[in-house]
């Protein structure tokens, strides 16, 4: 099941809307089958792992890490092509949340005589399904949110310097989390500041996460990094109501998508931003600030994982902060998280935190 | 000479002016004697170790984490008495930067047909011996900044609520940090809004470090907790010229020290300050901010190791900054430190960090 779990995280980022699942078939103790959902989201990791396991499958065991899908979609269920294949046990990580699923997948298996277990290693499967769960849940994707900054917490200097706060290794580190989630997002502050590209760099993968940015008047310079690169790499961008039609033209013009969202006083609303990306299909969205959006997310308890960089310098109080305003008095009303893990990584230290129960 | 460093180390905080050394007297492949330099620096380290050798020592080896003193002070010279105690070879970490001994301790044993080796360790003991070093050659206190704040960098939220940020393991930490410094230093700002005693608890330790208190103008409340455990453990208040001649007749009917230091701009001076501390028999001081203290001595480049205990919760842009503002431009003005080490400390994780070479 350990194998199948990380064969299916192969698959995050690159398979929404559908579940990154893994899948590994096993007959007489030796593995015969190896799959993963692909890109795009089909095949599924079950047909992958039946198609390589071939006649071998009859009889042996499949390692899935969800439950296999009992519904036809754009594929036949992947339950039926166990029972086809003459699979004798099957062993799942967790059950299905998605309605179309839930439980069904598991009863037709049983109903063909197939053996069933689940719940092994669930707890890792519910966070490497959380962004299918949530989307299926709460109708939104799963968060990070990643912040590099200076061992007081500032991002940049008082003048917007900030190139580089963190090592080469951090920034590698932040590609590959990149390529782990389905879209990598910014404010407009971010986008018009950095003039990031946003793409996964020198890890040569094939597909690359949507790039979207927040910005509610879609004031980003059609001269950027972004605006040159929309039509090879996604672009989307999250506006507030009416946005001025000629830049809404000229962004779509180059390919661009414009998703309208809700304003929660003078910026956009927190919880229907993620609702229209839940909606278009995202299932993790990476977010690398700025301050604004960060405190957004972070005021409306929409932040799943806290990923921070820390740099061994101090920029003092001068300096642009990680996160803007939460407008909090009491520690109690701060928004807590529980660590993960925390280790160097080159000259800085990198520490993940998960949202705390509340 | 692993084992004499670490005796060395318990003298820590509590010998200053003297340094903090361990020995250890092997016979044969036997530890016959161990000892450290004792609270107040007297006895000596070495001494300890001869006397619990006693006959032992002659032939024997001492390993000692410095250089054996030459010169007659309050007690006589060690290299002395390891000479007279018969020792055949003395094994030594690193030669003495202070003037009365710096090569002549060991010149002392040589003369006297012992075996010198030094240089073992060495790394170790430059660190462990730091804050003496830096007495005898700059005249000033190794400092320790340790700042405990949010993801973001926040000692507070904007209205002061402060307790508690880190849990229970980090603030037991601290205390033992505390216990391991001559000093525990804070700025008047922290003293007035935390009311802080300073003290080391719950370690069952016998001797305080000494509480140091930077207020330019002595205003720090007389009902405070520092003022009424003033005549039990020492609180040295650091001012500048001239300070109310009522406070300050108040402060000294209570028992505190009062230390004129020089003004720089509308702040202590913070090389002064430690200066005037290092004058006062200081080897090493741990800062606790608040963060106009700690920007002053990061501006002045007085930082030699920086302690973060960071929590998992966020407080924003409006809380109060770990660190004042600096009046950087550039990134690459900024003090930069290199990581010593990263870990999880109960829910939070501390990180420290040296002074980079600049």
């Amino acid at each position: 099941m350990a194998l199948a779990l990380s064969l299916g995280q192969r698959g995050q980022g690159t398979c929404w809307p559908n579940p990154a699942v893994g899948c590994v078939i096993v007959r007489d103790g030796r593995v015969v089958g190896r799959g993963w959902t692909q890109p795009g989201g089909r095949p599924h990791g079950e047909t992958q792992a039946l198609a390589q396991a071939g006649e071998a499958a009859r009889g042996a065991t499949a390692y899935v890490s969800l439950e296999p899908c009992a519904h036809h979609g754009k594929t036949p269920p992947c339950a039926e092509a166990l029972i086809k294949a003459g699979v004798a046990r099957v062993v799942s990580a967790i059950e299905d949340s998605d309605p179309r699923v839930a439980g069904q997948g598991f009863a037709m298996l049983r109903e063909a005589g197939i053996e069933v277990t689940t719940g092994v290693l669930a707890e890792q499967a519910a966070r490497d399904h959380a962004g299918f769960f949530l989307k299926t849940e709460q109708g939104r994707p799963f968060v990070t949110l990643k912040l590099a900054s200076s061992f007081d917490g500032r991002i940049a200097t008082s003048t917007g310097h900030s190139q580089w706060i963190t090592g080469p290794k951090a920034r590698r580190a932040v590609h590959a989390m990149r390529a782990s989630h389905d879209a990598v997002m910014v404010g407009a502050g971010t986008a018009r500041a950095d003039d990031p590209s946003l793409t996964v760099r020198d890890l040569g993968i094939s597909a690359q996460p949507v790039r979207v940015v927040v910005s509610r008047h879609l004031d980003i310079p059609l001269m950027s990094q972004l605006a040159r690169t929309a039509s090879d790499v996604p672009v989307w961008l999250c506006h507030g109501p009416s946005p001025d039609p000629e830049r809404a033209r000229a962004w779509e013009g180059l390919g661009a998508r414009l998703i309208p969202c809700a304003l929660e006083e003078h910026h956009i609303d927190a919880a229907d931003l993620l609702q229209q990306l839940g909606q278009a299909g995202l299932t993790r969205v990476f977010c690398e600030g700025g301050s604004a959006l960060a405190a957004s997310l972070l005021a409306d308890d929409l932040v799943d994982e806290l990923v921070g960089f820390t740099a061994g310098l101090t920029i003092g109080a001068e300096g642009l902060p990680a996160i803007g305003s939460l407008g909090l008095e009491r520690l109690e009303s701060a928004p807590r998280f529980e660590l993960i893990e925390a280790r160097a990584i080159g000259p800085d230290i990198l520490h993940r935190w998960a949202r705390a129960l509340r």
